[in-house]
Protein backbone atom coordinates (compact mmCIF):
# COMPACT_ATOMS: atom_id res chain seq x y z
CA UNK A 1 0.00 0.00 0.00
CA UNK A 2 3.10 2.62 1.11
CA UNK A 3 4.88 1.29 -2.47
CA UNK A 4 1.69 2.34 -4.53
CA UNK A 5 1.70 6.36 -3.10
CA UNK A 6 5.18 6.20 -3.12
CA UNK A 7 5.17 5.67 -7.02
CA UNK A 8 2.05 7.69 -7.26
CA UNK A 9 3.98 10.55 -5.64
CA UNK A 10 7.01 10.73 -7.64
CA UNK A 11 4.91 10.51 -10.87
CA UNK A 12 2.95 13.78 -9.65
CA UNK A 13 6.55 15.04 -8.89
CA UNK A 14 7.65 14.33 -12.60
CA UNK A 15 4.37 15.89 -13.54
CA UNK A 16 4.41 18.87 -11.55
CA UNK A 17 8.41 19.74 -12.48
CA UNK A 18 7.58 19.53 -16.16
CA UNK A 19 4.34 21.78 -16.10
CA UNK A 20 6.39 24.42 -14.20
CA UNK A 21 9.27 24.16 -17.09
CA UNK A 22 6.36 23.97 -20.16
CA UNK A 23 4.75 27.04 -18.60
CA UNK A 24 8.25 29.18 -17.92
CA UNK A 25 8.80 28.16 -21.82
CA UNK A 26 5.22 29.10 -23.42
CA UNK A 27 5.49 32.87 -21.59
CA UNK A 28 9.28 33.43 -22.69
CA UNK A 29 7.43 32.20 -26.92
CA UNK A 30 4.86 34.47 -25.45
CA UNK A 31 6.90 37.28 -24.99
CA UNK A 32 8.43 36.57 -28.34
CA UNK A 33 5.73 36.98 -30.20
CA UNK A 34 6.52 32.86 -31.13
CA UNK A 35 3.19 30.61 -31.54
CA UNK A 36 4.31 27.14 -30.87
CA UNK A 37 1.83 24.00 -31.74
CA UNK A 38 2.93 20.41 -29.91
CA UNK A 39 1.46 18.32 -33.33
CA UNK A 40 0.45 14.10 -32.10
CA UNK A 41 -0.12 11.34 -33.69
CA UNK A 42 -0.01 7.66 -34.20
CA UNK A 43 2.69 6.36 -36.55
CA UNK A 44 2.13 6.57 -40.36
CA UNK A 45 -1.11 9.48 -39.50
CA UNK A 46 0.31 11.53 -42.11
CA UNK A 47 2.26 14.34 -40.10
CA UNK A 48 5.42 14.73 -41.86
CA UNK A 49 3.08 14.88 -45.10
CA UNK A 50 0.57 17.73 -43.29
CA UNK A 51 3.61 19.78 -42.21
CA UNK A 52 5.00 20.02 -45.36
CA UNK A 53 1.95 21.28 -46.83
CA UNK A 54 1.03 23.73 -44.12
CA UNK A 55 4.78 25.25 -44.10
CA UNK A 56 5.02 25.66 -47.82
CA UNK A 57 1.37 27.32 -47.66
CA UNK A 58 2.40 29.86 -44.88
CA UNK A 59 6.18 30.31 -45.31
CA UNK A 60 5.84 33.45 -47.17
CA UNK A 61 3.75 35.37 -45.04
CA UNK A 62 5.58 33.80 -41.86
CA UNK A 63 9.02 33.07 -40.74
CA UNK A 64 9.04 29.33 -39.59
CA UNK A 65 10.69 26.75 -37.75
CA UNK A 66 9.92 23.05 -37.20
CA UNK A 67 11.27 20.42 -34.69
CA UNK A 68 10.79 16.67 -35.34
CA UNK A 69 11.37 14.13 -32.87
CA UNK A 70 12.00 10.64 -33.60
CA UNK A 71 13.84 8.03 -31.92
CA UNK A 72 16.65 7.07 -34.02
CA UNK A 73 16.04 8.58 -38.09
CA UNK A 74 16.49 11.73 -39.06
CA UNK A 75 14.22 10.79 -41.90
CA UNK A 76 10.87 13.61 -41.07
CA UNK A 77 13.20 16.69 -40.58
CA UNK A 78 15.26 15.92 -43.79
CA UNK A 79 12.31 15.64 -45.62
CA UNK A 80 10.66 18.64 -44.01
CA UNK A 81 13.36 20.34 -44.72
CA UNK A 82 13.93 19.29 -48.11
CA UNK A 83 10.01 20.06 -49.23
CA UNK A 84 10.04 23.40 -47.75
CA UNK A 85 13.15 25.17 -47.34
CA UNK A 86 12.71 26.31 -43.84
CA UNK A 87 15.02 25.30 -40.81
CA UNK A 88 14.31 22.08 -39.53
CA UNK A 89 15.94 20.26 -36.31
CA UNK A 90 16.34 16.43 -35.59
CA UNK A 91 15.90 15.44 -31.94
CA UNK A 92 16.59 12.08 -31.10
CA UNK A 93 14.78 10.75 -28.51
CA UNK A 94 16.72 8.22 -27.83
CA UNK A 95 13.97 5.48 -27.23
CA UNK A 96 11.83 7.30 -24.92
CA UNK A 97 8.08 7.38 -25.79
CA UNK A 98 7.77 11.52 -25.42
CA UNK A 99 8.86 14.08 -25.14
CA UNK A 100 8.96 16.98 -22.64
CA UNK A 101 9.09 20.82 -21.34
CA UNK A 102 12.82 20.26 -20.40
CA UNK A 103 13.61 18.27 -23.91
CA UNK A 104 11.49 21.00 -25.91
CA UNK A 105 13.46 23.78 -24.41
CA UNK A 106 16.92 22.65 -24.88
CA UNK A 107 15.77 21.74 -28.69
CA UNK A 108 14.62 25.77 -28.83
CA UNK A 109 17.96 26.53 -27.63
CA UNK A 110 19.59 24.81 -30.58
CA UNK A 111 17.35 27.70 -33.01
CA UNK A 112 17.96 31.16 -33.06
CA UNK A 113 14.30 31.68 -32.52
CA UNK A 114 14.31 35.35 -31.72
CA UNK A 115 13.36 36.28 -35.80
CA UNK A 116 10.56 33.23 -35.44
CA UNK A 117 6.47 33.44 -35.93
CA UNK A 118 5.77 30.03 -36.05
CA UNK A 119 7.37 27.19 -34.26
CA UNK A 120 6.36 24.04 -34.78
CA UNK A 121 7.04 20.32 -33.26
CA UNK A 122 6.40 17.37 -34.77
CA UNK A 123 6.11 14.86 -32.01
CA UNK A 124 7.00 10.74 -32.12
CA UNK A 125 4.48 8.60 -33.51
CA UNK A 126 2.50 7.43 -30.37
CA UNK A 127 -1.02 8.05 -29.04
CA UNK A 128 -0.45 7.22 -25.42
CA UNK A 129 2.75 8.85 -23.85
CA UNK A 130 2.93 12.57 -25.40
CA UNK A 131 -0.93 13.32 -24.39
CA UNK A 132 0.88 13.08 -20.47
CA UNK A 133 3.30 15.66 -21.28
CA UNK A 134 2.98 19.06 -21.96
CA UNK A 135 5.94 20.04 -23.70
CA UNK A 136 5.14 24.22 -23.48
CA UNK A 137 3.03 24.60 -26.32
CA UNK A 138 0.19 27.15 -27.14
CA UNK A 139 -1.55 24.62 -28.81
CA UNK A 140 -1.75 20.43 -29.47
CA UNK A 141 -2.97 19.23 -32.49
CA UNK A 142 -3.18 15.75 -33.43
CA UNK A 143 -3.99 14.07 -36.63
CA UNK A 144 -6.29 11.33 -36.59
CA UNK A 145 -6.30 9.38 -39.88
CA UNK A 146 -8.93 7.54 -41.69
CA UNK A 147 -7.40 4.55 -41.88
CA UNK A 148 -6.86 3.89 -38.26
CA UNK A 149 -10.62 3.82 -37.62
CA UNK A 150 -13.36 6.12 -35.86
CA UNK A 151 -12.97 4.22 -32.83
CA UNK A 152 -9.65 5.69 -31.54
CA UNK A 153 -11.09 8.45 -29.09
CA UNK A 154 -12.56 5.63 -27.34
CA UNK A 155 -9.38 3.95 -26.79
CA UNK A 156 -7.19 6.70 -26.62
CA UNK A 157 -9.36 9.51 -25.07
CA UNK A 158 -6.26 11.45 -22.91
CA UNK A 159 -4.63 12.29 -26.47
CA UNK A 160 -8.07 13.32 -27.74
CA UNK A 161 -8.58 15.25 -23.95
CA UNK A 162 -5.45 17.51 -24.19
CA UNK A 163 -5.71 18.43 -28.03
CA UNK A 164 -6.95 21.64 -28.97
CA UNK A 165 -7.48 20.74 -32.65
CA UNK A 166 -8.06 17.36 -34.06
CA UNK A 167 -7.17 17.12 -37.59
CA UNK A 168 -9.09 14.26 -39.78
CA UNK A 169 -6.58 13.05 -42.05
CA UNK A 170 -6.60 10.70 -45.45
CA UNK A 171 -10.47 11.83 -45.99
CA UNK A 172 -9.37 11.17 -50.04
CA UNK A 173 -9.38 7.49 -48.50
CA UNK A 174 -12.78 7.44 -47.08
CA UNK A 175 -14.35 4.86 -49.63
CA UNK A 176 -12.24 2.13 -49.07
CA UNK A 177 -12.42 2.35 -44.79
CA UNK A 178 -15.04 1.76 -42.39
CA UNK A 179 -15.08 5.40 -40.71
CA UNK A 180 -17.58 7.39 -39.76
CA UNK A 181 -16.92 10.65 -39.27
CA UNK A 182 -19.89 11.91 -37.68
CA UNK A 183 -19.51 9.07 -35.13
CA UNK A 184 -15.80 10.12 -35.16
CA UNK A 185 -16.68 13.71 -34.35
CA UNK A 186 -19.78 12.98 -31.75
CA UNK A 187 -16.53 11.00 -29.68
CA UNK A 188 -13.98 13.71 -29.95
CA UNK A 189 -16.59 16.35 -28.60
CA UNK A 190 -17.89 14.35 -25.90
CA UNK A 191 -14.16 13.74 -24.32
CA UNK A 192 -13.45 17.19 -25.41
CA UNK A 193 -16.04 19.64 -26.15
CA UNK A 194 -13.89 22.72 -26.87
CA UNK A 195 -11.76 20.71 -29.53
CA UNK A 196 -11.84 21.93 -33.34
CA UNK A 197 -11.97 19.27 -35.91
CA UNK A 198 -10.82 19.93 -39.85
CA UNK A 199 -11.20 16.96 -41.91
CA UNK A 200 -8.39 17.48 -44.24
CA UNK A 201 -6.63 15.64 -46.94
CA UNK A 202 -2.76 16.59 -46.62
CA UNK A 203 -2.48 14.99 -49.78
CA UNK A 204 -5.04 16.56 -51.91
CA UNK A 205 -4.88 19.49 -50.40
CA UNK A 206 -8.63 19.57 -48.86
CA UNK A 207 -9.45 21.06 -46.10
CA UNK A 208 -5.95 22.89 -45.52
CA UNK A 209 -7.19 26.25 -46.27
CA UNK A 210 -8.89 26.02 -43.10
CA UNK A 211 -6.25 25.06 -41.16
CA UNK A 212 -3.71 27.53 -42.10
CA UNK A 213 -6.68 29.97 -41.35
CA UNK A 214 -6.82 28.69 -37.80
CA UNK A 215 -2.71 28.92 -37.60
CA UNK A 216 -3.04 32.67 -38.78
CA UNK A 217 -5.56 33.37 -35.90
CA UNK A 218 -3.97 31.58 -33.63
CA UNK A 219 -0.37 33.72 -34.35
CA UNK A 220 -2.45 37.08 -33.75
CA UNK A 221 -3.79 36.39 -30.79
CA UNK A 222 0.52 35.30 -29.76
CA UNK A 223 1.47 38.42 -31.62
CA UNK A 224 -1.41 40.72 -30.03
CA UNK A 225 -0.33 40.09 -26.35
CA UNK B 1 26.72 12.53 -14.27
CA UNK B 2 26.12 10.22 -11.34
CA UNK B 3 22.35 10.72 -11.68
CA UNK B 4 22.37 9.67 -14.95
CA UNK B 5 24.21 6.22 -14.41
CA UNK B 6 21.46 5.90 -11.53
CA UNK B 7 18.47 6.24 -13.97
CA UNK B 8 20.37 3.27 -16.23
CA UNK B 9 20.89 1.24 -13.27
CA UNK B 10 16.99 1.27 -12.21
CA UNK B 11 15.89 0.61 -16.04
CA UNK B 12 18.64 -1.87 -16.35
CA UNK B 13 16.89 -3.36 -12.56
CA UNK B 14 13.07 -3.19 -14.27
CA UNK B 15 14.01 -5.38 -17.48
CA UNK B 16 16.06 -7.46 -16.13
CA UNK B 17 13.29 -8.63 -12.90
CA UNK B 18 10.24 -8.60 -16.23
CA UNK B 19 12.94 -10.64 -17.65
CA UNK B 20 13.25 -13.19 -15.24
CA UNK B 21 8.88 -13.30 -14.75
CA UNK B 22 8.69 -13.38 -18.64
CA UNK B 23 11.22 -16.87 -18.87
CA UNK B 24 9.31 -18.02 -15.86
CA UNK B 25 5.86 -17.36 -17.23
CA UNK B 26 7.19 -19.31 -20.83
CA UNK B 27 8.62 -22.55 -19.55
CA UNK B 28 5.11 -22.73 -17.71
CA UNK B 29 3.13 -22.35 -20.26
CA UNK B 30 5.67 -24.43 -22.28
CA UNK B 31 5.18 -27.09 -20.07
CA UNK B 32 1.50 -26.78 -20.29
CA UNK B 33 1.64 -27.24 -24.09
CA UNK B 34 0.43 -23.67 -24.74
CA UNK B 35 1.55 -21.69 -27.51
CA UNK B 36 1.26 -18.08 -26.61
CA UNK B 37 1.83 -14.98 -29.18
CA UNK B 38 2.27 -11.13 -28.18
CA UNK B 39 0.20 -9.44 -31.28
CA UNK B 40 1.81 -5.26 -31.33
CA UNK B 41 1.31 -2.79 -33.85
CA UNK B 42 0.57 1.32 -34.54
CA UNK B 43 -2.97 1.70 -33.30
CA UNK B 44 -5.42 1.06 -36.04
CA UNK B 45 -3.50 -1.16 -37.98
CA UNK B 46 -6.27 -3.91 -38.08
CA UNK B 47 -4.85 -6.44 -35.35
CA UNK B 48 -8.80 -7.16 -33.35
CA UNK B 49 -9.65 -7.59 -37.71
CA UNK B 50 -6.87 -9.47 -38.31
CA UNK B 51 -7.02 -11.40 -34.92
CA UNK B 52 -11.16 -11.67 -35.56
CA UNK B 53 -9.96 -13.62 -38.81
CA UNK B 54 -7.59 -15.65 -37.41
CA UNK B 55 -9.46 -17.06 -34.52
CA UNK B 56 -12.32 -17.93 -36.89
CA UNK B 57 -10.35 -19.88 -39.27
CA UNK B 58 -8.00 -22.19 -35.77
CA UNK B 59 -11.13 -22.33 -33.27
CA UNK B 60 -12.03 -26.26 -34.94
CA UNK B 61 -9.56 -27.28 -34.23
CA UNK B 62 -7.54 -25.36 -31.29
CA UNK B 63 -8.73 -24.27 -28.13
CA UNK B 64 -7.98 -20.36 -28.23
CA UNK B 65 -8.03 -17.77 -25.63
CA UNK B 66 -7.13 -14.11 -26.14
CA UNK B 67 -6.14 -11.43 -23.98
CA UNK B 68 -6.62 -7.75 -25.26
CA UNK B 69 -4.73 -4.85 -23.51
CA UNK B 70 -6.25 -1.38 -23.64
CA UNK B 71 -5.77 1.68 -21.30
CA UNK B 72 -9.62 2.22 -20.90
CA UNK B 73 -12.05 0.74 -23.11
CA UNK B 74 -13.46 -2.79 -23.59
CA UNK B 75 -14.25 -2.90 -27.15
CA UNK B 76 -11.46 -5.08 -28.51
CA UNK B 77 -12.24 -8.21 -25.88
CA UNK B 78 -16.27 -7.64 -26.90
CA UNK B 79 -16.00 -7.54 -31.02
CA UNK B 80 -13.23 -10.50 -30.26
CA UNK B 81 -15.16 -12.62 -27.99
CA UNK B 82 -18.72 -11.63 -30.23
CA UNK B 83 -16.72 -12.53 -33.57
CA UNK B 84 -15.72 -15.69 -32.56
CA UNK B 85 -17.30 -16.91 -29.55
CA UNK B 86 -13.56 -17.72 -27.31
CA UNK B 87 -13.43 -16.32 -24.05
CA UNK B 88 -11.75 -12.81 -24.27
CA UNK B 89 -10.51 -11.28 -21.19
CA UNK B 90 -9.61 -7.37 -21.62
CA UNK B 91 -6.80 -5.60 -19.38
CA UNK B 92 -6.99 -2.16 -18.38
CA UNK B 93 -3.42 -1.33 -17.97
CA UNK B 94 -4.93 2.05 -16.48
CA UNK B 95 -2.97 4.74 -19.18
CA UNK B 96 0.50 3.23 -19.10
CA UNK B 97 2.22 2.47 -22.82
CA UNK B 98 2.85 -0.89 -21.95
CA UNK B 99 1.93 -4.41 -20.38
CA UNK B 100 4.76 -6.27 -19.08
CA UNK B 101 5.50 -10.14 -17.83
CA UNK B 102 4.06 -9.46 -14.60
CA UNK B 103 0.95 -7.83 -15.59
CA UNK B 104 0.91 -10.90 -18.17
CA UNK B 105 0.77 -13.45 -16.12
CA UNK B 106 -1.35 -12.01 -13.35
CA UNK B 107 -4.15 -11.78 -16.47
CA UNK B 108 -3.02 -15.29 -17.16
CA UNK B 109 -4.21 -16.07 -13.50
CA UNK B 110 -7.60 -15.20 -14.26
CA UNK B 111 -7.83 -17.29 -17.01
CA UNK B 112 -8.27 -21.32 -16.66
CA UNK B 113 -5.35 -22.07 -19.05
CA UNK B 114 -5.05 -25.71 -18.43
CA UNK B 115 -7.28 -26.81 -21.29
CA UNK B 116 -5.99 -24.19 -24.02
CA UNK B 117 -3.52 -24.51 -27.04
CA UNK B 118 -3.20 -21.60 -28.25
CA UNK B 119 -2.98 -18.19 -25.99
CA UNK B 120 -2.82 -14.80 -27.65
CA UNK B 121 -2.04 -11.46 -25.95
CA UNK B 122 -2.92 -8.29 -28.40
CA UNK B 123 -1.11 -5.55 -26.94
CA UNK B 124 -1.75 -1.75 -26.64
CA UNK B 125 -1.79 0.08 -29.96
CA UNK B 126 2.05 1.82 -29.76
CA UNK B 127 5.31 1.00 -31.85
CA UNK B 128 7.48 2.54 -29.01
CA UNK B 129 6.85 1.11 -25.49
CA UNK B 130 5.46 -2.45 -25.92
CA UNK B 131 9.03 -3.49 -27.49
CA UNK B 132 10.69 -3.27 -24.80
CA UNK B 133 8.79 -5.63 -22.62
CA UNK B 134 9.27 -8.91 -22.93
CA UNK B 135 5.63 -10.31 -21.97
CA UNK B 136 6.93 -14.52 -21.76
CA UNK B 137 5.03 -14.96 -25.48
CA UNK B 138 7.17 -17.44 -27.26
CA UNK B 139 6.66 -15.05 -30.52
CA UNK B 140 6.24 -11.63 -30.88
CA UNK B 141 4.17 -10.83 -33.68
CA UNK B 142 3.74 -7.13 -34.91
CA UNK B 143 1.33 -5.47 -37.95
CA UNK B 144 2.40 -2.92 -40.26
CA UNK B 145 -0.65 -1.65 -41.66
CA UNK B 146 0.06 -0.25 -45.54
CA UNK B 147 -1.12 3.18 -45.07
CA UNK B 148 1.13 4.18 -42.17
CA UNK B 149 4.02 3.94 -44.51
CA UNK B 150 7.26 1.59 -45.55
CA UNK B 151 9.39 3.90 -43.63
CA UNK B 152 8.02 2.62 -40.11
CA UNK B 153 11.05 0.35 -40.25
CA UNK B 154 13.27 3.28 -40.10
CA UNK B 155 12.23 5.34 -37.38
CA UNK B 156 10.34 2.34 -34.63
CA UNK B 157 13.47 -0.15 -35.31
CA UNK B 158 13.45 -1.73 -31.94
CA UNK B 159 9.52 -3.31 -33.09
CA UNK B 160 11.02 -4.64 -36.01
CA UNK B 161 13.89 -6.45 -34.13
CA UNK B 162 12.17 -8.14 -31.52
CA UNK B 163 9.47 -9.35 -33.81
CA UNK B 164 9.90 -13.14 -35.06
CA UNK B 165 7.16 -12.71 -37.45
CA UNK B 166 6.04 -9.25 -39.49
CA UNK B 167 2.34 -9.04 -40.90
CA UNK B 168 2.05 -6.46 -43.64
CA UNK B 169 -1.77 -5.87 -43.34
CA UNK B 170 -4.17 -3.94 -45.67
CA UNK B 171 -2.47 -4.96 -48.59
CA UNK B 172 -6.12 -4.40 -50.18
CA UNK B 173 -5.36 -0.55 -50.12
CA UNK B 174 -1.76 -1.17 -51.63
CA UNK B 175 -2.94 0.78 -54.68
CA UNK B 176 -4.28 4.23 -52.77
CA UNK B 177 -1.00 4.69 -50.88
CA UNK B 178 2.80 5.08 -51.37
CA UNK B 179 4.30 1.90 -50.21
CA UNK B 180 7.17 -0.36 -51.74
CA UNK B 181 6.48 -3.54 -50.36
CA UNK B 182 9.96 -5.20 -51.42
CA UNK B 183 11.49 -1.63 -49.62
CA UNK B 184 9.56 -2.49 -46.36
CA UNK B 185 10.78 -6.33 -46.54
CA UNK B 186 14.27 -4.96 -47.38
CA UNK B 187 14.21 -2.58 -44.43
CA UNK B 188 12.94 -5.11 -41.89
CA UNK B 189 15.02 -7.85 -43.01
CA UNK B 190 18.17 -5.11 -42.93
CA UNK B 191 17.30 -4.69 -38.77
CA UNK B 192 16.10 -8.51 -38.16
CA UNK B 193 17.42 -10.87 -40.74
CA UNK B 194 15.62 -14.28 -38.87
CA UNK B 195 12.03 -11.58 -39.20
CA UNK B 196 9.26 -13.82 -41.13
CA UNK B 197 7.56 -11.34 -43.56
CA UNK B 198 3.86 -11.91 -44.55
CA UNK B 199 1.45 -9.46 -46.75
CA UNK B 200 -2.20 -9.99 -45.69
CA UNK B 201 -5.21 -8.39 -45.91
CA UNK B 202 -7.39 -9.34 -42.85
CA UNK B 203 -10.28 -7.69 -44.34
CA UNK B 204 -10.23 -9.57 -48.15
CA UNK B 205 -8.34 -12.84 -46.39
CA UNK B 206 -5.35 -12.88 -48.44
CA UNK B 207 -2.42 -14.36 -47.03
CA UNK B 208 -4.07 -15.48 -44.05
CA UNK B 209 -3.49 -19.03 -44.93
CA UNK B 210 0.02 -18.80 -44.32
CA UNK B 211 -0.43 -16.98 -41.51
CA UNK B 212 -2.60 -20.10 -39.86
CA UNK B 213 0.02 -22.39 -40.93
CA UNK B 214 3.07 -20.79 -39.35
CA UNK B 215 0.46 -20.36 -36.07
CA UNK B 216 -0.11 -24.48 -36.43
CA UNK B 217 3.79 -25.28 -36.96
CA UNK B 218 4.57 -23.01 -34.04
CA UNK B 219 1.64 -24.67 -31.84
CA UNK B 220 3.32 -28.50 -32.48
CA UNK B 221 6.57 -27.03 -31.81
CA UNK B 222 5.22 -26.73 -28.38
CA UNK B 223 3.47 -29.24 -27.46
CA UNK B 224 6.36 -31.80 -29.26
CA UNK B 225 8.91 -30.04 -26.26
Amino acid sequence: MEKKVRVIEIKENVFSKNDKEANLLRSMLTKKGIFFINVMSSPGSGKTTMLTSLINRMKEDYRIMEMDVDIKSSLDAQRVADATGVPALQIHNCGLCHIDADMTSRAIMEFDVKDIDFLILENIGNLVCPAEFDTGAHKNVMLLSVPEGDDKPLKYPLMFTVSDLVLINKIDTMDFFDFNLDLAKERILKLNPRAKIIPISAKTGEGMDEFVNWCKEEISKIKAQ
